[in-house]
């Protein structure tokens, strides 16, 4: 991708349309279907992997699928909440950890080199200035959020704007040749934030919708819950997707959201990573419900309230490996998985060209 | 590795000396487990890779573990009791499926050429004669076990010669280079001797022990279980793990048990296929505990034995895939898992060097 410069995209519109997302080719999902049942294995053998490799023809509209030029976006920025202690870590620490990525030392840096998936990190609004560099698209809509306790997170317009520039970014990445984004997120109190969307998505109780993010203790989680409860109290009624993103949202999920939208638009695969970036896949699928058959839910972070959203998508991820820490670190673990079932898919022998026989009649 | 010619390892000897194997060094795992919590990720963050991690620094004595030249060692062999139908497939399966695997036509295939892991196909005991090909070792013990409904699978001296080439392949292949040794199997009718071998080490009930193996239907289990009973009822008292193995094993799963030893005792990492494998691991295991602490267990198989099977292990697979079709495939699809582990280990920053701040106190 070549990162999309600010002042390409800071094209300002009232209100933000949907990107148009085009269904997934059921025949070919369905040709897919019947050709895995003709490979060298017995009939369903390779169990998730083969609706996986049936999905991701379908998502392509081909037979001979390609996972080309995989690309990871880390969406980061700040929320004005964070201030108030909602996170075992200071908020300096999402500035702290965009550098850390920029000099390859984070966990997402060791994932994306081991299985050479290009990194970038996108500024959505992190409370600080960053130099110039050749991995950080500068898409930042301001230094931070609001205090979604007192006043809207953000302002109608920069919620547009959040949104329009995660569409271009997944566009531009498409136009690009990546077929494959793999999404996630980097914020200090994000996940209080998610668990508000996911309330006013959802309808589940608030607290159901609250864990301990990077660490909180119990205590450290009832004062959480105390100031979302809190924010709740002052929009109660909002549960338009683009209404609670402006009153509750974070600028990486607004642009996360739209980055969704915009890549399955562009028929690119979708890797969703943990529970931030899963409520912006809620949140996209709530303005264009085909978004899901794009995404491939890579795994069940530990944060209690992922595995909830997830019963509500309909959805089981890939990997459960008891991890939380976002960055798109899940999601980058599912890539081998995604190559695997391709390969099987399109370098299995059919049982009559190896010359095996078939399963006897029972 | 270089194959082993059946030449140089047809030395007989009365009774099988189980290798030592050494303990895993527990001052570098405690090391391990202090330097994971210095990296720039909250604590415990990133799951279950933590101890694997770990334990992948412990078994190398090294807080700079190398996956080193990774092999995929497939056994295959044929089980007299498969000619009565305990499984989906017919006998013959089990050499066409060996010359897939050396034409590159299975799934094993796919998995090794996708994650660059050679791949070793030893025929332990296939009813077939084979042409000499690259990948193709010959440790064939004999064309096949016999009927364990009706006699002894195997004499005393033939499961003695299996499990000492199974030594000799893993010894071999650490001798050559390899740290991790991936292994699967072939073998028609093998889960049903994988069964008995269960319930004679375990314990289990016989019937929770069985299967649908390649595909059953409810008639198809309840002959194979009637099949295991009448066997079983032949040798009732047997318990003993090479007695066992004499009874009811198949010349790939005593051959399994030895490589498994042979590794742990060159202190290879193991990664364990699905249940077939993991009951070559519980007799490996009650020949010699410690070698449990080498085996990481990739995939829960959807055999459903297999579930109890690890739970008796006291272990927890990394995968759950609802994958059911062995060769190896879900321990080639750990393999970037483990890699993961390792780089994460190695590469991360701390939060000293990188310049974040760390955990507040709560």
């Amino acid at each position: 991708m070549t990162p999309a410069s600010p002042r390409e995209i800071t094209h300002h519109v009232k209100r933000f349309e949907t990107p148009p997302v085009p269904a997934i080719d059921a025949a070919v999902h369905a040709a897919a279907l019947r050709r895995l049942d003709l490979l060298t294995k017995p009939l369903g053998a390779l169990g998730r992997l083969e609706p996986l490799a049936a999905r991701l023809c379908a998502i392509q509209g081909t037979l001979a699928p390609l996972l080309t030029a995989p690309q990871a976006l880390v969406f980061a920025a700040d929320h004005g909440a964070a201030e108030r202690g909602v996170s075992a870590y200071p908020r300096a620490v999402t500035a702290q950890m965009v550098a850390n990525f920029l000099s390859g030392g984070a966990a997402i840096n060791a994932l994306a080199r081991l299985h050479e998936v290009p990194l970038w990190v996108i500024d959505a609004g992190v409370a600080a200035s960053f130099a110039a560099h050749p991995l950080l698209v500068d898409a930042k809509v301001r230094e931070g959020t609001r205090d979604y306790v007192v006043e809207a997170a953000m302002t109608a317009a920069e919620c547009t704007d959040a949104l329009d520039r995660g569409v271009a970014i997944g566009a531009r990445a498409a136009a690009g040749g990546s077929r494959v984004l793999v999404l996630g997120e980097m914020g200090i109190g994000n996940t209080g934030s998610a668990a508000l969307l996911m309330h006013g998505l959802t309808g589940r109780a608030l607290d159901s919708c609250v864990g301990r993010g990077t660490g909180l203790d119990d205590a450290g989680v009832r004062r959480k819950i105390a100031l979302l409860e809190a924010a709740r109290a002052r929009a109660p009624a909002v549960t338009e997707p683009r209404d609670l993103l402006r009153e509750f949202g974070g600028y990486e999920i607004a642009m996360l959201a739209g980055c969704l939208l915009g890549g399955a638009a562009a028929r690119c695969v979708l890797v969703v990573d943990g529970f931030t970036v899963t409520v912006a896949a809620a949140l996209a699928a709530r303005l264009q419900p085909a978004v899901l058959d794009y995404c491939v839910f890579a795994h069940r972070s530990a944060e209690q309230a992922h595995r909830a959203l997830l019963q509500d998508l309909r959805v089981e991820p890939l990997l459960d490996l008891g991890m939380r820490l976002g960055e798109g670190t899940g999601a980058l673990l599912a890539v081998p998985i995604l190559r695997a079932a391709v390969a099987l898919f399109t370098q299995m022998a059919t049982f009559e060209s190896a010359g095996v026989s078939g399963q006897s009649a029972s």
